[in-house]
């Protein structure tokens, strides 16, 4: 019961305050930021090195929160990253705040980044840990402007399979849905309306 | 001019109030959700539907906001979508406000995916645009869980080039800059610190 009480308050909490908590109002620096793995970790990221200015990056966009740097192994031309000041080794380590900070700039960045590449699509990335494809542990979102005939990767040409109208999957979204309390909605009556198995 | 000042406001009303405004206070609903394409998108769009109860989905999240669904043509095991509540047929058409409150929910919504799934990673993922890979024309945030050697895909195993130290490398990060109004930030002296051409 206790972890689901704790549960309930994160719920409510990243609800209630997805913007104006969690980071240091006194400003955010690298050079004090801190991280549950230490700080090692900070001395030696090449993003907080690139925040504190001792490592050369091109910068495309900065705020108290984030900033915005044309990657160094570029997929395509204008590949760029968001990526926090504090640091924090992965997306689910990240407060909802700054997530919400950072991706809350992704609609003015992007089209800045597709009208001076000529591109007229982009995919929004997150490797997320390293069977994810993560390399650099201080979370970034990767902003990939995409053409048309570009070749460069195609996920909606891999394999998927329909998902099956089964008691698997009806256990699958109560067990998602019961570590977010969302079955307590449910009991409210509330998100009944197209609850039942199907597509989407 | 005038665009410059349009970009410069569009900055700042990004900046200052990322979550509170743009979505209508007295509740969403899709039932009178708008879009710059007409109202007939929504009427005909799935996830419009799913919203508003007219089509089944297997619901793991849901608030004022935005709703979390498996996705029924899954990548893995577990993958979710989050789609905003009004309708938005891309990333940089939606608000900000409604990107930072769907994101800042992703913390929380993949470690239950994570956890629930038995995955310590995942991909989030938003195909934007057709020539990115989008098929539904209505913003949604794929959630894709990952296991070790579950040879999914690995964009990091993708042809990536190292970006090249010259002038045509400079003249993109600032024709970016110019358009989000950085260049500003520089003249008053802020942000030189790492802003020399360099790898990230």
């Amino acid at each position: 019961m206790e972890a689901r009480a704790q549960r309930r308050v994160a719920v409510l909490s990243s609800h209630l305050r997805p913007i104006i908590d969690s980071f240091d109002k006194s400003g955010v620096s690298a050079l004090n930021c801190t991280s549950n793995n230490g700080a090692n970790q900070e001395t030696e990221c090449v993003f907080c090195k690139i925040v504190r200015g001792q490592a050369p990056a091109l910068k495309v966009y900065e705020d108290d929160v984030c900033l915005c740097i044309l990657d160094s192994n570029p997929l395509s031309h204008g590949h760029s990253l968001i990526i926090p000041k504090r640091h924090f080794s992965t997306l689910e380590e990240t407060p909802p705040a700054i997530v919400a900070a950072m991706c809350s700039k992704v609609p003015l960045i992007s089209k800045a980044v597709m009208e001076a590449t000529g591109s007229d699509s982009f995919n929004l990335l997150v490797n997320n840990g390293a069977a994810a494809g993560q390399v650099i542990f201080h979370t970034h979102v990767h902003i990939i402007p995409r053409k048309a005939s570009d070749c460069l990767w195609a996920s909606e040409s891999l394999r998927r399979r329909k998902l099956k109208l089964d008691q698997e999957s009806m256990r699958l979204a109560g067990s998602i849905r019961d570590r977010l309390q969302f079955v307590d909605n449910f009991e409210d009556g509330k998100g009944q309306g197209s609850s039942l198995i199907g597509s989407s």
